[in-house]
């Protein structure tokens, strides 16, 4: 059986409010929508490297995948804990004797020593500088159910998160589609290398409500997906005045903060929280997931930390259609009680980031390429604006295309992130080995090459 | 901090559609508004549950769960396997080299040893009448999520699916809530053993057009919750021609068909496609998952088998929001992949379900109590309508409390699975062990006698 990813259309979505007669066998308006994603040209890069992956054997000339955001740097580290921890397991002698609890039916409040160990993880990555209620975390299956169960909770259809840019292109994807939220792009730029300003988000806020859309929220990634960076206590004290002033929520995204790899410390919006003694919290939500930090993309672990009791309840009530396998909570649980390995691997976590940002980026410098300065993820926000044919986004896609089919790597795109100034990109860099950054830089500098016989001329 | 189950409403869900100047740190409709479930009265029996859970030891005189669907009789033959397959486990020696790759990024397709399982487990519950295609399996976390992603897909807020009577409570909760679909209750009753007709289907289909309401389809469960029955081949042909006639479409809930104890045996709807050679099965969706049949409530493992590729497509995306913890994919896989694991497990545990049914059955019996028949489920139908104090809704949510308060057993009223003839309730018999079975009998001889001294004494 062949699944189409194009829709067969019987029935169009912009006709769904016509009441046809008979149209009982047709489908939901949604499972008629094309979401977003698909129609745009980066769909179409997804589906070219699966059909030709690299790899340094099979296929040296398939394309490399810089487009996940996933750290495999640190999985021995996990590798030895898993080894060294057989109590942790339902599989073995010393830990078959909790197969019966952990199978067994347990509610949608999750497994107690599953919500300790991310209380105290949420709570070292913080640098200890605010507590995490285990009564306030709600479990979801990923970070993406996360962000939709919170969504679903705070907007009706219609209603809006203002969102600064560049943001995570999936959150359009993922945040649209069945809640109906809006979300509206709050314009930076790289003069002040994209940090919020409080008159952008003035200017979007009253755009939007020029055009009658109800504001429910600011969306924000701390650290920051696709730029790499960590917010200062100073912005985020903005941020809360600003949605305070509005009557808004904020919704903090803090899934890379645990892969901060250098200067300057990430700051919790909890830890603003904690030291200011604001008691208005109740309109401050956090989402977090172990698939960045600890590199378990799919073990499918994500969480909603609001400081809104109505929200909590409602998120945990929704969490029922998200829920996380008790095996993996187990698991969750087990490790990260265990503080000492928690210490351990955070801080070698951070080492071999740091390790591996620093290859890539001198790697891009020495073919005059340049990134925004970060300290934190998996990736980093590449300027290349001087190799750009036309300085607009169809300039960017043609170069885009380029990075595709010529040098054979997949990456990001400054535009589908929202970016408003053409040329930058994301490169992913540790959902690999040495020897494939490598081979990226590699191509890169052959490419750059190729492109400036003059100027290199004219140096030599 | 205390989450309260009330919602402090600063806005009522009814408020929703007016447009207010600043309402921006408001929560949404959905959670604001209060589940279905949580206005019954059966919502307070669980608190009290939860407050005085019996324990043969700590607590001899505390309420018996008996309305908790789980399968507990064949723990042990999974623990046996579990034991004896370290390979199938990333903590072992033989399985440890699977752990990066089982926790590397996968697309929502889940793993294809796990859809393969899948299908060939479903495969052999229904008898290998019918092939399952792997690339109709969705992976979602758990049935509860299937059913949503599934109606999701197929209904839009203020249509309707049909649902004959008595059905599973939860559908009430776990449906609406999100996607806005109205449930429509089809008239069953006790003078044909309850069994599906279609004049109820038509009475039920007319009066939802009468009311202006668009049917989009007819929710069964097959094997049927609370019945504890399976359908005749002949009801599901007509159950096909009727969804066929009024262009509509059919969802199979088959979450019990691997639970059936004794004849006459399961027939899969898929059995009824393939069999009769039906083309135009694109109208027919299958939801199945291993809470029920492998006893695994918690591992949340659900299943859409839909034979509509545009509604696999849409369900795929979906389950993005709802994704397995492919941690629980590998075992899954390698245990549904054991083909002599699977049919000596199924063979077993009917065995084991056909021994306890009994049990309680023939005890309830002997306290003039009896059951509707049944071959199949976790659950007995059971006739209470001669210990009604009113032959009405209200005499039954009587009969229902003082089942929980004096008899101290949790079971689930008929009414609260929209059963239009007062008196039958459902109670689960596979939670528990032999002596608390035992245990809740003696209570309800106990009951019985007290209740009937004048019958004893005439009946002496």
């Amino acid at each position: 059986m062949k699944i189409s990813n194009d829709n067969p259309t019987r029935r169009q979505p912009q006709e769904v409010t016509t009441a046809l007669p008979a149209r009982g066998d047709s489908l939901s308006s949604l499972a008629m929508s094309k979401p977003h994603w698909e129609d745009s040209p980066y769909f179409d890069g997804w589906k070219e490297y699966a059909r030709n992956p690299y790899h340094p054997i099979n296929d040296p000339s398939g394309i490399i995948q810089m487009d996940l955001a996933e750290n495999q740097l640190s999985l021995g580290l996990l590798e030895s804990w898993l080894y060294t921890h057989p109590e942790a397991s339902i599989w073995t002698e010393e830990g078959l004797s909790m197969f019966r609890e952990i199978a067994s039916y347990h509610d949608n409040l999750g497994l107690p020593a599953c919500r300790k160990g991310i209380a105290m993880f949420m709570e070292e990555v913080g640098g200890r500088k605010a507590k995490f209620e285990r009564d306030r975390i709600v479990l979801t299956a990923g970070a993406t159910a996360a962000h939709e169960v919170l969504t679903f909770c705070l907007v009706d259809p219609g209603e809006a998160f203002l969102v600064p840019t560049p943001y995570y292109p999936r959150f359009d994807r993922d945040l649209k589609w069945r809640t109906g939220v809006d979300l509206i792009p709050v314009q930076c730029s790289s003069c002040n290398d994209f940090q919020i300003t409080i008159p952008a988000l003035e200017a979007a806020y009253e755009q939007a409500r020029a055009r009658n859309i109800e504001v429910k929220g600011l969306l924000i990634t701390n650290p920051s997906n696709p730029l790499g960076t960590t917010m200062e206590n100073s912005t985020l004290r903005n941020l809360l005045a600003f949605v305070y002033e509005k009557n808004i929520h904020l919704v903090c995204d803090e899934i890379y903060s645990g892969s901060v790899f250098s200067s300057p410390k990430f700051t919790s919006i909890a830890e603003i929280l904690a030291t200011e003694k604001i008691c208005q919290t109740d309109r401050v939500h956090i989402v977090y997931s172990f698939y960045e930090d600890l590199g378990l993309p799919s073990f499918r672990v994500g969480v909603i930390y609001s400081y809104n009791d109505t929200v909590v309840t409602a998120a945990r009530r929704m969490s029922r259609f998200s829920l996380v396998s008790s095996q993996t909570q187990h698991l969750i649980a087990s490790m990260l009680c265990d503080t000492d390995f928690v210490r351990k691997y955070l801080t070698e976590n951070s080492k071999r980031l740091r390790e591996r940002h620093e290859m890539f980026v001198s790697g891009l410098r020495v073919a005059g390429i340049n990134c925004l300065n970060s300290n934190t993820g998996l990736f980093c926000w590449v300027d290349l604006r001087h190799l750009l044919q036309f300085r607009n986004q169809e300039g960017e896609i043609i170069l885009w295309t380029i990075i595709l089919k010529e040098i054979g790597l997949i990456v990001s795109a400054g535009s589908s992130c929202h970016c408003s100034e053409p040329g930058w990109f994301r490169f992913c860099f540790a959902n690999m080995d040495d020897q494939t950054v490598q081979e990226s830089l590699n191509r890169i500098h052959l490419f750059v090459e190729s492109k400036t016989p003059n100027q290199r001329g004219m140096a030599g």
